[in-house]
């Protein structure tokens, strides 16, 4: 696309180009019917046909066990920080949360208005930092505990989990906002993932669920519609209008995976994308300082620094002129970072090297 | 636009055509930023700018008073029938609440998982019908209520408030979903009014909320930041990522507003619109019978009956085939609907009418 900038935003972020071209046909005329996609009944045959073909895509892709449930919810992840214990902490019981920094302890907070949580783990360094998550081994469920929480990819730390703790007894639930959809996974260990769209999925405003026979069964009664996994699961996520626009784009997405030759092929081009910009900072460790360990790097958004904040300072000023956008680190932790999603494309993180190149021999 | 058909759903629904044009253009490059609409961070510069341009704008276009304060939720007003009781009614407390149908009813389900309702007024027939809205005498508030509840316009009933009761210390919330910013109000009488986008201000996804200071100083300080009226202000709506699409486009919606020449422009084309289909049944009474008191007439949702239920299914196939979509009366109801939000076009009316004309003459 002529004109089009490289965005590394952390999100609302890249998406494909493809689906913006599909979608920009349907604004008017959704599939000849001569009707815009967003003034389309989410009653009418045409949306139920594409909200079916959406779920089932997303299971096949996704390989999902087949007893998962695949729902849709406004209100971010930050809602699901409060739905999860609503749903699935029932007074009395206790829940264990990883600590992997900002997410992971919004989720805690979340939880700790609802009942008892055990951080049964945290990354946190005697500086505060979490430059990386805690192994398998480091992470002990407490007896009886509902279920274990984790974030499975941090966006301002720029860490993931490349292994899972193995808790059969107790299930398991991960934010996966920032890497669903990025690298093939053993579904099974997971009860429910969540995810905010906005990342790899499609724009902000719907949040997907997926989640176990297994665990819909524990949910209580008790809870409103929009904030009842059980409900909403019974409703197949329409017992009101949901957010139709915003689920459609998830489904063009999804369509464009698909057509990248599904999710093994976009994990080979991320990975080739994450190893070209780490390659870079291992080669010059002096100049591109990489503070998340190797062990805990993240595919989707990695971080560094430079020898000094004036230097930082003048590298987004100056990239950003060229067409680099969004490459500062997050307020809260200072420095760089390339959020390179699924739909960013090699070309765009090759040249982003290049440009850091060309800046370091300066 | 050729080729697009006359959409009478009562929501999602037709919208102006000339922002989705703008939406159109937006998609891949918004503002010639070099990044689509979608794909813009809700911390930028430009985000910040159209978030802001969007609330003035709405503040000025209904000429609400000073203290009002706009936020934008997910989860639809389904979601807001519980986040009001679960604001603002505390423990010991009761609110009243006024029946005028399904949207009503759903409210006050919503508010009995929380605390005490006084259903203060109903206007349902011996029949189990809906075929009006109360008085402001009827409604007489219960002493002590935190607050008094109703639906301005009932889509399934085709009802719609036009004198409002008078309740000084009684704080009064409005269900404006399908009729915000379709006439001029006196907005001081509102202490609360949430709208879910989809029929009048833009697409599903996103519900605005517009609440007074005096209510935001009652609502408790217990809540998630995603059920919390307080938190959600003191963050104007930005503590998470909203539905940064969904919003842009009730923006563009705004705008056309504008362009017609504001809220008071658009009522008397909607009056209009309205008066050509009641006048109508009005005229013919035998065959188009109008199930609605005159003084309870919505302007935005029009219902009729036919003589017999065949004619009734024949009007509906025949009249989607030439080009009139969405007659057909919510299920609970049967009959027919024609839904006229803001932007059905005069055209769309004055042509739905000379084909019932037709119909009726065969």
């Amino acid at each position: 696309m002529s004109g089009r900038k490289w965005n590394f935003n952390p999100g609302p972020s890249v998406m494909p180009v493809p689906a913006l071209e599909k979608a920009k046909e349907a604004l008017l005329d959704y599939d000849g019917t001569g009707i815009g996609i967003m003034e389309t009944s989410h009653r009418s045959k045409e949306f139920g046909e594409l909200y079916g073909k959406l779920q089932e895509r997303m299971a096949k892709l996704l390989a999902l066990p087949a007893d998962r449930k695949i729902l849709f919810f406004g209100g971010g992840a930050n809602l699901q920080f409060s739905m999860i214990p609503m749903n699935l902490l029932p007074e009395g019981g206790h829940a264990d949360y990883v600590n992997t920094g900002t997410w992971a302890n919004k989720a805690i907070a979340a939880a700790q208005l609802v009942g008892k949580v055990d951080v049964v783990a945290s990354s946190k360094n005697d500086e505060g930092k979490f430059p990386r998550v805690p192994t398998p081994a480091e992470i002990q469920v407490t007896a009886g505990a509902q279920y274990l929480h984790l974030c499975s990819n941090n966006t301002i730390a720029g860490t993931q989990f490349h292994a899972w703790p193995d808790t059969p007894e107790v299930p398991l639930i991960v934010d996966m906002s920032s890497d669903i959809a990025c690298r093939e996974l053993d579904w099974s260990k997971f009860d429910l993932v969540y995810a905010g769209a906005q990342k790899n999925l499609g724009p902000a405003g719907v949040t997907v669920v997926i989640i176990s026979q297994k665990l819909l069964d524990r949910c209580g009664d008790d809870l409103p519609m929009m904030l009842n996994y059980k409900t909403m699961a019974a409703k197949d996520s329409l017992g009101n209008t949901p957010p139709s626009f915003p689920i459609y784009m998830v489904g063009l997405v999804l369509e464009w995976i698909e057509q990248q030759g599904g999710i093994a092929a976009v994990e080979k081009v991320n990975r080739a994308k994450a190893n070209l910009l780490y390659g870079l900072f291992d080669d010059n460790p002096d100049y591109f300082r990489a503070p998340v360990e190797k062990a805990s790097r993240s595919l989707m958004n990695v971080v560094w620094r430079l020898p000094s904040e004036d230097l930082e300072k003048q590298l987004i000023a100056e990239a950003t002129a060229d067409g680099f956008v969004g490459l500062k680190g997050h307020r809260s932790v200072g420095g760089l970072r390339a959020s390179i999603y699924n739909a960013m494309p090699s070309q765009g993180v090759e040249q982003l090297v290049d440009y850091l190149k060309k800046f370091a021999a300066k």
